[in-house]
């Protein structure tokens, strides 16, 4: 931060977040985290820390996250050789563990120690926890990806009981098999777990945090970004390839929270130091607002 | 404020904030409300927009009130000739409805409408309401001073009631008579309702708002501001002639607070824009501060 | 009181109140205080005492004041000359202040100095406190009348907060100015005001205490007295010029509280001594009963 | 009552009782009910609603009674011929059960529907229920008199649970017999019963209704009433044998209860009309009243 | 119990129950109590465990009971011929006081006094207390029956403050006279009586011990017990003779329940011990089961 | 389980277990689960049924883990050679990140899982979680142990955000470094991190589950069990070498826990299916019981 700024400055910043601080006082917000601002140190410290600015000034702060790098990192080490189904990784038993493993147990509980460390409250959670996310193994497409499952129901009482005792829920995206699947642990999208969260919980606001600056109309021009956009405008801007490749899905994700009963989605850019701080308590937002 | 702080500043300038939003949530300040701070439209503005900050970052905030200029203006109005017993004004019943009207009834109900305005919630209300403030006449000074009072009892249930609903509490500072006083309205400084208020109902902090910048080791050198003071410290300065004049009955009020168990009392410069904030919610904080 | 009434006959009398202390126990009750019993001392002191029974027997009693004669003597104190339209006083901002400082600094803060004096609580507030009472100019009269507003809005919440903390709240009628008149603090009438508040925290009850017996259907007898008539009946007593003049705004301000969903509105001489307690608690009640 | 008594004196009747009404709210008193005024049709009716009447005005009140007459008529009316030792009646098996049926099913059930018939909320229970009066078989006493028992302990629990329910529990002198006497129900002193419920509940006062005036100094003389006597005091009158035969147990019985921090026990003419509400909402009061 | 029965088997049939006791945690069960399981020692001890089981589970139980038998042999001890009208006995006021006094004094709490002494918690109620059971005279019928009512309303307030304060309600069948009955106590049927109170109160199960299996298909053949019925059937059992003399009323009663929304009604043989938890906790359970 | 127990040697069973389910309700139990009983999936499978039929009746169920053999297989798998000091393992940052993810991401959530397929609720913890176990690195043994901790301070605010839920925490040996370790994990000793919990939490009991019968007096006979020992006679114990080798850190456990408040620790053998319901449920119990 410029050296210059005085405290006269320091309190305008401040009474300029009033606004937003008034507006979202008691309403929960699902924060999606992943990308850059998963792995790089200083981003990563931010995003704690406006996780804790969150909380303080009464959100109800959820955090959901995956984490495909860390898990690529401990298949290579224990020479797990990965068979591929149309380019998507089958996720077989031995597979299924090492996700558990180090979604839950290495990524989860890192963050929940950041949080801690950094002052704040948190509990780290999966969807086993409560039963708070279980899912059925995806039958319905046409390649079978092993222990890849798809949400039925969200069991919110983990979520309230973490939020009532003050503290940040962080939930990594592993499920509870239930019915036919009963007794195993699937592996769940974590933007979709995110957004079946955030319609749950009955969120404000989705955030997901991503590697790009948003929406772009021109994806080579970074300066045509779509700050604002409605739910219903959606589909013309995928039919017109505006929204293709890795944004649909981002986009479809917000699609479901909006279609949950969520009031806003965003597709943020992580990469950007408090991006998180910047979209909630400042004038301009930063990425794309998606309307319901 | 500078039109060059961008998003990533501002950022900044919140995550700063933060240890003291952590620090103070929960907590109850009691604010003395005065001077130019009260006067002036710009500054009165900013007043507003700080305690609106504070109570939405979980502060329990109660803002207490004299008026001397206000009274003064009406008295000149309606033709009032004072008498003025060695230099004090004496307060007759006619001079004490009058401060009572003005106090309770423009001074009060206009800053409650100021943080209404701005988007708080505030209640107005005065040592009478719910006996908030018990006094007796001074009697044990050589002179009669007329129904100026000194406040034997504070009753924090109307502030209670205020604060639980979620309302800052302005208090103006008009005593309710009682035992041989019963029946009269007394007429009780300020700055001693804040610091019994806040001993009461056991404040955090007294801030008291001035038009000085604090306790100048030299009066007329404004950069030989003590920023940090013991309670035991401030016999040492009165004797030295450090604290002098003016300052005695700010230093005692801040005395009588931390007696009465309140953790920290300040004396802060009431002329700055956002001042509250400035010594809340920023390393250098502002103005003296008195520790128990 | 007679000296003749001896034990027995005291605790027949206590007796007789029982069935409605049981009928209107945790039921809430809105007394608009006004006219004689104001000024008189001894109907004063014996209004406080009906308030405190009322209080005492489980009643959520709300009080609303106006205050013509006091803001009269204040403005002729001041030499204020007043503007008149139409025969109505023009509300100009100087005037608007004293009205303000009269009726929320010297009315509202005497009588809950009166209450808590004679063992009760009490909280004294206006339409600023909480945002009470808002309002807007009147501006579709054919006339300008300065300052006068109608109220559009009235938020409970702060007469919760003092009525669930014990307290009797006691309100005057300036409202806070909202949309265009944002910043303005405007002179609403009282009796409207208790209508409005009647509505709003659904009471049981509005008492108007005036200086007549009632409605008389013949207005030089007073042994004509309507003790009872129903809302739909009032308009062909107009009709019929029985409720007439100044009659004509109290049985509308009955109405409107009737429309908002209040059980009864009565009309009761408040020259009486205890007439809250009379009409309350024995069975013939006093003045005119108007049934929604 | 007269039919004299206007609606002004009424009013002043009701005022008067006012500041017994705020003084006893919230608290607890225990009556101990027997005498004529649970014979006398009049007296009885008027005792329901005293209890109503100081239900309504916030009072938490317990009703404790025996029934020796009812007990009395049934055991002849099965032809029970009883067994005296020393001039106590010896309770045997056969005697205790006429105890429990009578005293549970009939006296303390009669209560409670003449409770309910007047408006009132009541709940019949015995020293059984809730385990409420754990007691011993008397042994200490040179003779066996049977199933007579001493209280041990006093569970408030199911007391609490009616009373926070809003009824008035109403109690009738039958124990459950714990340790060597489980399986028992043991007949205890109802006097006593009242005064050790009235210490275990923290009561503001035990109120004894009897036959006689209170305590005479002279017992020729009903008006020699000694309207209020201390604790301390108490020794005295029976050394000098003011304190004499049937009042003996009387007193010995406030003072168990002001032993056990009970603020005042009343001896009161039960034979009077609404002698609780004499007692507790006038000036004079009836009987005699012993302070701690 | 075998004395072969080791801890394995002991913790196996515990793991066994625990399914019910899931599932029947916080939910309502109400149990009419009669028959031999309220006259044979053995069989009484073992209900109150089971009851006291149940309330250790979680399980809010209401216990409802007559009492034939024992009003039958007070009856005869006063020597009371019983006048009969078309082979029911006619309930004059002097029968009137002796059920009362038997069901509420002794029946009542010597349950109450088996529940404490077993280490539970009851509290003994009837009909009176709270209003619980309000009746009229049963006109309807051809004939005069007496002091017989029928049940109108239930207020299961008095239930409620017992259930939550941890106790178990015992509820004798004897109800409070309404409107033209006003000042009766009046006989109800304790069949009825539980039937209405599990409606009242959204029971989960209503629990008939009887003294026969259930209901058999073959009256003679203790094995042709029906098992399992839905409401829908029991009329054509009816219509085939199957349910046919003392069944009836039974059946008619559990109708009664499942109508007013319980959801399940049971029929089950009190000869056996524990009969309760053997319906309530095993696989098997017994007596017939009426589905709604 | 025999095929010969019949429903009344079933009901038997669940009274005979009936004052232990009164003594436990409301209490809490801290389970350290280990040995054969967590590897053997018939004796997981009868565990899991414990917990929840603990929690069914109301016991505040705690569940702490470790998991040394599943960490030895992980590191295996991944090819890390351990070092060894003094013949213990070295736990450097490599290993300390397969024993976090293995704890909390493997075997925790497992637990979970199975607790939640059973039928009860479950949330999986670590000592992360809310700074739940807060330790220090081990450095006053005379050997470098590398991120060995030592629990300072337990904080048991997401214990009881979980049990207030109604959910059984499963918490992992994994502990938030504080002060000069602050950023680390720390391996803690379940043993001792189930102790702590234990005490900090007032338990009631702490179970050790082992794989061993309890204390022998001759560790050749496995008859020679010690079923009951105090606190005090423990020393001498192993003074005589009764207790000695694996056996002391066991009891030292105990000892830590009873020193700080818990009633009573059991050392209970594992090995047997359902131990912790015979343990609890039974007359005989198993196992070793230390009395404080």
């Amino acid at each position: 931060m410029k050296e210059t700024i005085n405290n006269a400055d320091r309190a305008g910043v401040l009474i300029k977040a009033l606004p937003y601080i008034q507006q979202y006082r008691g309403k929960t917000i699902v924060v999606k985290y992943g990308g850059n601002a998963m792995i790089n140190g200083e981003l990563k410290a931010a995003v704690m820390q406006d996780l804790i600015f969150m909380a303080c000034t009464g959100i109800r702060t959820v955090l959901v996250h995956g984490g495909g790098p860390e898990i690529e990192a401990v298949l290579k080490k224990i020479g797990k050789e990965s068979r591929f189904v149309q380019g998507l990784r089958y996720t077989d038993e031995e597979t299924m563990e090492v996700v558990q493993m180090v979604l839950c147990g290495k990524v989860n509980k890192d963050i929940t120690a950041l949080i801690q460390e950094a002052g704040g409250r948190a509990m780290g959670l999966c969807g086993i926890d409560g039963a708070l996310l279980q899912a059925r193994r995806l039958r319905d497409t046409g390649e079978d990806l092993g222990l890849v499952g798809e949400i039925e129901t969200v069991d919110t009482a983990a979520l309230n009981a973490a939020l009532d005792s003050g503290a940040i829920p962080v939930v990594s995206s592993v499920a509870l098999g239930i019915d036919e699947d009963k007794g195993l642990s699937l592996n769940v999208n974590a933007d979709t777990a995110a957004a079946k969260i955030a319609a749950a919980i009955n969120a404000e606001k989705l955030l997901l945090m991503t590697d790009v600056r948003g929406i772009l109309r021109d994806v080579q021009d970074p300066d045509s970004l779509i700050s604002r956009v409605t739910r219903q405008e959606l589909d013309g801007l995928k039919r017109d390839g505006i929204v293709s490749k890795g944004m649909i899905p981002k986009v479809d994700c917000c699609s479901l929270a909006l279609d949950g009963g969520v009031k806003k989605a965003h597709i943020i850019d992580g990469r950007l130091l408090h991006a998180l701080l910047i979209e909630l308590f400042t004038d301009e937002g930063i990425g794309t607002m998606i309307e319901g």
